[in-house]
């Protein structure tokens, strides 16, 4: 993780990919979108979505697992360079949230990150708050997913 | 689930509660939001939240979990009454997800939908497109979560 001076408008972070199988698209379905195109080929193909769909619950929690899968991984390459590691806070709200195209059975999504504000937090001086457009993309080429997320960001010590 | 004949802005309906214990926190933090708040009760002690908290995707995805149980339950009543039952669409998206508290380890979350908007749809005329406000409430009575939904609901057949 970085600290909020180290963070500029415009730096997009590669979140690596994912693939929704039908296994897993059912498994997410069945705890808790149990909708049925979400839980049988025929019905998918039957929908509007044309396929066994992923639920839009399941297609935003596998972003959220790459965005702290990659922040960890950054917190533990900046650990291992000796220098400080930022523990960034909980994000107090999304804004934005679309599925654009249906994720169906099969497709592999590849999630990205782009930060697109940054501001200080007038309550609470020790962190900075961000903005970034966190979207995912499929295997050809379409946007299925976007959200615009804030996040508390720590500011460097001045200690 | 209705028809869009049949539902009118400003309906509420009550869709249940749900008990966010420690174990389920964790088990779908794990899966889906390893942030260390979301596993650990003294990490979630030490950060804003104040307590191990449930990650938001968590929480929206109970909510769509309670809607669609909500909904299966009304059409099974539909078709115990041998009335037509409507099957609705997949929602083109969410606007305005809010976490507003936090969700903590043993915290009750009563959700409820109501309508805020109805509109024809152009594009397919044998559907409606309507927007609810999906609301999480806590056993204080703080309201938690809330999200604007759209949802394609089908109209009565006119054949």
């Amino acid at each position: 993780m970085r600290f909020f001076e180290d963070i500029e408008i415009g730096q997009r972070r590669e979140l690596g990919s994912f693939t929704f199988t039908a296994e897993l698209i059912k498994k997410f379905a069945a705890q808790f979108d149990p909708q049925r195109f979400h839980l049988d080929e025929e019905e998918g193909r039957k929908s509007l979505f044309g396929g066994l769909a992923a639920s839009g619950w399941h297609v935003g929690s596998v972003c959220m697992k790459l965005v702290v899968a990659h922040s960890q991984r950054q917190a533990k390459e900046a650990a291992a360079r000796g220098e400080p590691v930022a523990i960034w806070g909980p994000s107090p709200g999304f804004r934005e949230l679309r599925w654009l195209v249906p994720v169906l059975a099969g497709d592999t999504i590849s999630f990205a990150s782009e930060v697109e504000s940054l501001r200080s937090s007038e309550k609470r001086p020790e962190w900075g708050i961000l903005q970034a457009r966190n979207t995912g993309t499929n295997q050809r080429g379409e946007l299925v997913f976007s959200i615009l997320a804030t996040a508390f960001v720590p500011r460097r010590s001045t200690s």
